[in-house]
């Protein structure tokens, strides 16, 4: 039996809940799970704001923790390794997008914490997945703070390898939470310079610690306006609404506003406004698992770690009513 | 003097207008007009959609022509030679988009027929443009019909330099006028399978010739549920509000859907829309000098002409009222 922690219905508290997760698949790994970061698509799902909940559902898509078993077809894990897990439990390995190495496009991907039925995530001691979904951990990164990187880093390293992203590039990154940090932290160490769009003024300091060169407080309607035309790249990781016609602005010829978290109302753009420019809107989702190693890789050789504030297990509903809050600073993850 | 075509306010009947043009610029060439193609864009600025228009207002920017003078600092270009020019009368030069060979998007570039003065276009016996803005004409290339290359045809095929799109991919064209037939054509010509669509279903065996490997009704909700997932890119070149929602489904991961014409509401697109499966918005205008140098070469290679529909330019209302009826087919070009 898997212990977790589960909620019932949408919005419910989440209790302890075992299930049998049955025999392990040949393709699959069981995972011991050490450290599990909390993400807003975890409350996402929990409301069942996409649609696309089942229940009971285990919250919990980035996993770090140990390989305590591997299945019959499984030859480059070993049991002991440390290993991560993000969005993907598992791919079809057969369609165009995973035979492209596009695994994290993949339609018929099984999603950590979604499907039918519902597999079942990282709130537990342990969890299974198909080994191509779990990453190996470079043992110079942190297992305690490292869970955070296998969806909220990837998200926001994936777009700087999809979309070409120059170290003379000028990027602001528009929203400094869970994702935003991380974004920080990588954009610098690409070499990039990189502007923190925050709400909060008074979080100047410790942006600029994190690898900001300059924060715009995105507030102030003037401070949008004296930045026309000036950025290579708008990365939003927000879930709000903003006025993207005015971020529109800030960006510079050939420029691009890419999403990584995205509200589901329409964004007041027209198309004409992408014309004069060659402006681009975009959105993507995590990353693949040949991604997830590439940006391990370089967050290891740049000392790139989320800043995490932990919660035993047991405490789950306290961790994700510190989430729910806004107060996080930057990642909540859940010790074992 | 050159005499000219113009509207002397908004929707005005275009008159005789004879005007001075003054010493030509050092920098500059007069090009004897032959042949100008109509765009919309000329509508468009007849009717300062874009709150950019001055008058009196001489259109046409699908110039075709002979160099009848060169300015003192000009060396590469003779007269006698054949050119044509498109939207851009000349460049800034200086900044970072000219010196990166993004002419195109130089925000100080000097359109056609805009600015303050107003630069005159090509309903004209004469037009001066600074010499970087004309591109000699390849001697194969039918000079009748040539003009529309150098604003329409260079506005479709710009993209797919811009964008990469390689010729296995599969492209849906929006709308089959003007700019239409001829991505119809370049796309053909660079091994994609297209898709012409079209709300006029009478016109397939039409748009089957232009070198659409397909046509699909694009009035048909069914016809583009069947279409999901199917394209690479969608190139628009309508100037009205579809149902872009719809349209984003045809695309398949990593797909984009392009604007080279737009309206001006906004669309009915959410960000979270575009997360997914990494879809791309975007928009251009027209292309670099360079661009429109080797989109003729191209074009001469795989004997892609714009089918025209020819008035002299004293009948140049009459040619208005035939491309504002929506019946040309599929360029209005006067000639000189």
């Amino acid at each position: 039996m898997i212990n977790a922690y589960a909620a019932s219905k949408p919005r419910g508290t989440l209790e302890p809940y075992a299930y049998d997760p049955g025999e392990l698949g040949r393709d699959q790994i069981e995972i011991t799970v050490e450290h599990c970061g909390i993400c807003h698509s975890d409350l996402s799902m929990l409301n069942n704001d996409w649609g696309m909940s089942g229940y009971p559902l285990v919250p919990g898509h980035e996993i770090v923790g140990t390989v305590a078993a591997v299945g019959g077809d499984v030859s480059y894990l070993t049991v002991g390794q440390q290993v991560g897990a993000g969005w993907h439990a598992g791919y079809c390995m057969t369609c165009g997008e995973c035979l492209q190495g596009d695994h994290n496009l993949c339609a018929d991907g099984i999603a950590m914490i979604a499907g039918h039925p519902v597999h079942q995530g990282g709130f537990a001691d342990k969890v299974r997945v198909q080994a191509t979904a779990a990453i190996a951990l470079p043992a110079q990164l942190d297992k305690r703070t490292a869970g955070p990187l296998f969806c909220g880093g990837v998200t926001v390293y994936n777009p700087l390898v999809q979309f070409d992203v120059k170290p003379w590039h000028r990027v602001g990154v528009i929203g400094i939470g869970g994702l935003g940090h991380l974004a920080l932290q990588f954009c610098k160490a690409w070499g990039c310079e990189v502007t923190a769009f925050t709400s909060k003024p008074d979080k100047r300091d410790e942006l600029l610690a994190l690898g900001a060169t300059d924060t715009l407080d995105s507030t102030n309607a003037d401070a949008l306006a004296d930045a026309a035309g000036k950025f290579d790249l708008l990365l939003s990781t927000v879930n709000v609404t903003l006025n993207w016609s005015a971020y529109l602005g800030t960006l510079s010829p050939r420029g691009r506003l890419h999403f990584v978290g995205g509200a589901l109302e329409p964004m007041n753009i027209s198309a004409m406004q992408l014309i004069g420019t060659q402006l681009t809107l975009s959105g993507s989702p995590v990353g693949s698992p040949a991604t997830i190693a590439d940006m391990l890789e370089f967050a290891a050789r740049h000392g790139i770690a989320p800043q995490t504030e932990h919660y035993p297990l047991s405490d789950v509903n306290a961790a994700l009513d510190h989430l729910r809050s806004g107060k996080a600073r930057y990642r909540v993850v859940l010790d074992m």
